[in-house]
């Protein structure tokens, strides 16, 4: 069983909280290689260690710094997948440089146009809902985001056991319409779209207020706004869970309570977000992930390959 | 004192709960004048009507919706305020119509490209963060993002006295040049422009997580993404408030710590949008509104009244 290749260096607490979450999942018997700094994290573990001198910054120029920073942790841990030394790369840190470098190690599915960030939501249902884009295209094209529709849906599939995925796009209004004018070019693609090629229920618009009460499945978006959605429910998850508890302080087992309820809306619970598209599996987690965060995309990679991840998005594509 | 003009055959529940709305202002010695179907409103109501034979429906494309149905509610009740038989206008209906009335109706202060409405938001802080543009314009560019920075600045110091408001841009990451290409080239544009004549604080990049911690008070957005990020965050709202009731409801005393911190980020608690950048005062409300959001609707156009906020906006942008 081959290794899933970490990026160590990548993420706000690296190498420290990657080392951590990597040695969790190896616990449970996933086999992992760090790829960085390799003095300073034969410091930190015993796990294997593949060296790499580099580091891309949170705020380094994606493209450029990928092609600059050939020895970089998050460039040599896509190579180690492309060489058939690692089943599939995690990394934490700056997301445009990971998706450059898997672009570029990994290469896209035959016919994709761009790859794309899905990331599963928790909601009130029982399975989550899948948001594409969540951030690998800021700038995005009407046929670009049908194909991302396409890829998540497949993902939702696959990964949920959802029969018939309800498909819809993320717009400012449940009348056909509205929307800027990507979002209507895509709307009127989407009703011109065979969804059943990959088992979609096409349902339409959808609003911010929908996406958690667990009437739709996959979410379309463009990256910018699939990102700026995230991390503002992101924020307000932890506003919430904190101002819960200290509402709670004085309630005798009441904080005991809600702790199933966190940990059911915990964006971490269902896993972080994997680049769709690639003919690899590239995980890309949130910079600020815990040891928990990390062994948990690391459990998530491995649960993706299980299921033969890149071959069913290649043969549904086709 | 002049009458509020409430549009009461739009929203969701109009007009039953527009109308219980409007009395509950009434009460409070706020004077309202209610538009709408004469003889449905007069069965419902002792408060004065001013009679109109049409509605623009939710469905409706808002601008030809506008031109065509010139005796529709909203339409009319735009009129009475530019006719001076009404000191500002409230609408819960299709906003892309109450927009559109309103700039017809109303028009814009000299030199301002294009209103914007700007809703403010709970957040940890004493003091709402508000977010320009929530919905007004879907597709927009560079420059109008500038003027909605100003406008909203120029909001929150008269609204609620924050001297110099800390005004962002938000987008997908904290460092310079993330976004897409509006956005980019809006940060751009922003590091030009002299916010010393509004009073603006500006500090940069913001990301969806930051503007309920109360880092930031004035957040600029295009309408599309404005709009998405605050119904997604409405709902997340309404989940939690849902949800931390249920998993509370064995815990004697819990649900009752939990209602003010519940009351403090309703977002209906600091009240709805208002469109800025016109000679008139116009609100715009939640197409769901309950009478409590009308009355609450109705209070902040008063409130906005007593601040001269047309005249405020006039005089500092000149």
């Amino acid at each position: 069983m081959l290794p899933i290749a970490v990026d160590a260096m990548g993420g706000d607490k690296a190498p420290d909280d990657i080392v951590a979450g990597a040695e969790l999942a190896t616990k449970e018997g996933l086999p992992v290689v760090l790829v960085g700094d390799e003095s300073r994290l034969s410091s930190l573990t015993d796990l294997p260690i593949v060296a790499s001198s580099e580091v891309i910054e949170m705020g380094d120029e994606p493209a450029s710094a990928v092609r600059a920073k050939k020895d970089s942790s998050v460039v040599v841990a896509n190579k180690l997948v492309s060489d058939g030394q690692a089943s599939a790369v995690i990394s934490a840190g700056n997301t445009g440089a990971a998706l450059a470098s898997s672009l570029l190690k990994l290469g896209r599915i035959k016919g994709v146009s761009r790859p794309t960030i899905a990331v599963p939501f928790p909601t009130v249902a029982d399975t989550p809902t899948t948001l594409v884009d969540t951030g690998a295209n800021a700038d995005c094209k009407a046929p670009w985001l049908i194909q991302f529709g396409k890829l998540g849906t497949i993902y939702q599939r696959r990964r949920f056991g959802i029969e018939k995925p309800r498909l819809g796009v993320l717009t400012i209004g449940e009348e056909a319409g509205k929307g800027n004018a990507l979002i209507k070019e895509t709307c009127q693609l989407a009703e011109e779209t065979d969804w059943s090629t990959v088992g979609a229920d096409f349902i339409g618009n959808i609003e911010g207020h929908d996406f958690l009460d667990g009437s739709v499945d996959v979410v379309i978006a463009d990256g910018f706004t699939g990102n700026v959605v995230l991390k503002s429910l992101e924020g307000m998850f932890e506003l919430f869970k904190q101002e819960t508890n200290a509402y709670l302080q004085d309630i005798g087992g009441a904080r005991e309570a809600v702790v199933p309820m966190f940990k059911k809306y915990d964006p971490v619970t269902v896993g972080t977000g994997v680049l769709l598209g690639l003919k690899h599996i590239s995980m890309i987690a949130h910079g600020s992930s815990s040891p928990q965060a990390i062994a948990n995309t690391i459990r998530t990679a491995n649960e993706l390959l299980s299921l033969d991840m890149v071959d069913v998005q290649r043969t549904e594509l086709a």
